[in-house]
């Protein structure tokens, strides 16, 4: 009897999958995983911001469903987990999330109003750590900060092995702390986040405070402030436009001084970035490696380390978002 | 026999004694607590931080020794714990603290040698929270922060009830979070630490900064730097003094903003205020409530606590180091 235990219902060890879901302010990922973390069968839509989150949900479950159908017959996922930004682990809920108009939502019982199998929500920085530390860059490390450079910014914290919470579940906010007192306004409602700096979208910011302060001339004076994509600004520094690298630099220094007060606070083995920001490479990691050994406390300049995702973009908080689900069934068998 | 458990060797629970040791830049404080965090005898004696680490250990055995002897007969202190700046509890050592010329030396071994008795050290700030924690205004609480604001600007943390360590043992040093880019030079040979605001060190300077900038008449004009303490600064702002109370409202203004940003991070349920700098209250403490109100995030504003320790002065870090030795105790005892 021994031999079999733990290989589930099916007998069949490819039927442990599930199903993580990473819901981005503009796109949301889907992807049905096997314990490896591998991803059988992914689907991407958009999100529609505006859209109710009833109505989202729905879609959601249509896409759910779509995929679980293509799986091979009597196979189906044993949960679903969901990444979410301003997401509270312990009620359920989104809160307010800065890039949907939602309000505060349960989006984990509207989910489960759609599935008999069981489902977790968590913060999508704390589900791209979980990815990132089952099978990514930070495999193994206790003591670990990941950077989540999207739209707008965020962190998932390790600390002694364990993914830090807080009294209300909403430890890791760090594009709120204040870096720029009365500097730029956050979508927060508050002035000089370091998220309106080290984002997306403060690097599209950026670009609009050196197109007023200087003059050089530059393919951005051509692209409205909506067109501007932190891609094409990425793209046009590469090619050498100055005012492109000139932005990235800018949100590299930010950066770079946000991950030194971070070691000062928490003192992790490594710093992993993480988000669609990150594409930009050296253009952005250099000037944050600069700026990280200047303002770092000396016992950790050049030792504490600053690391990509190693994991496909995109990938970490679908995969962590399976992580999470499995270890909420994993204490349901145990209980 | 099961009423007599936990009754110990002599059969009387006053027998369960402890020693905790505040090292302190300028002072070292010496307790013999009980179990109820009572301070069965205390001394207070100079640390001469120009004195080598040898001489000054020698000279806290001395006092420690003196103090075992005043104990009634048959009853000895089960261990001594022991709080500094700068310390490394994984390793035992204190490294380089900026307010001592010890170079980095491993003070539990040098204590070691002149006891039988075990012996545990930590950072002063996580002896401090630990104090607080069993004894005064954080008792139950499992998230919460600690500010130490004496000499220089310290933090023990705990979350989900454990004092956070970090890779090195050195999480917490937020006293050197870069706030001011290019600022003041701090001791840690860089510019802008939050320290060089937030600290008693802190307030002196923006003493000074103020009569640089302003021509207000202020009985300050006639204190020396070397001769001005925080204390003075205290009493002349309580008397009304202009630039006294302006240098208190910006270390607030600066505390403020960090317990703000602090608070993004860790998502406390508290933050206690500790050491010196504390008894200048209302004066520093009214502006940090104003700063913290307008740099927190929502979901802080007005819910989450800025508490005052309620330890006498000086007395949280003592029964701290006592508190961490029995639990070293209580380790050994169930290995």
């Amino acid at each position: 009897m021994n031999s079999r235990r733990g290989n589930g219902v099916t007998g069949d060890g490819a039927a442990d999958i599930v199903v993580g879901v990473d819901l981005g302010g503009t796109n949301t990922s889907v992807g049905i995983v096997d314990e490896a973390g591998k991803e059988l069968l992914h689907a991407k839509f958009p999100t529609h911001p505006k859209e109710s989150a009833t109505a989202f949900v729905a879609r959601l479950a249509g896409v759910i469903n779509d995929l679980a159908g293509r799986l091979a017959p009597g196979t189906s996922p044993r949960g679903i987990g969901i990444a979410s930004p301003a997401a509270n682990s312990l009620r359920g809920t989104i809160e307010s999330p800065a890039n949907l108009g939602w309000g505060t939502v349960n989006l984990m019982e509207m989910v489960r109003m759609h599935f008999t199998i069981p489902v977790a929500i968590t913060n999508d920085a704390n589900a791209a750590l979980l990815g990132e530390q089952t099978y990514g860059a930070a495999r193994g490390m206790k003591n670990v900060i990941m950077l989540t450079l999207g739209t707008g910014l965020g962190a998932g914290i390790a600390l002694d092995g364990r993914l830090i919470q807080g009294e209300n579940g909403a430890a890791g906010e760090i594009g709120h702390m204040t870096v720029d007192p009365g500097g730029r306004v956050c979508g927060c409602g508050r002035r000089g986040c370091v998220e309106t700096y080290v984002s997306a979208q403060g690097l599209r910011r950026s670009v609009q405070a050196l197109l007023a302060e200087r003059l050089d001339d530059s393919p951005l004076r051509s692209i409205s402030f909506n067109d501007l994509t932190a891609e094409s600004v990425s793209r046009l520094a590469e090619g050498g436009d100055i005012l492109a690298m000139e932005a990235l630099t800018i949100t590299g220094a930010y950066l770079g001084r946000l991950i030194a007060n971070l070691a000062a606070a928490f003192d992790p083995e490594a710093v992993v970035l993480y988000g669609g920001l990150v594409n930009a490479g050296e253009l952005l990691l250099g000037p944050a490696r600069v700026s990280f050994e200047q303002h770092a406390m000396n016992v950790y300049r050049g030792k504490m380390r600053i690391l990509e995702s190693t994991l496909n973009n995109g990938e970490a908080a679908v995969l962590g978002a399976g992580c999470l689900v499995r270890e909420l069934l994993a204490g349901v068998e145990t209980a």
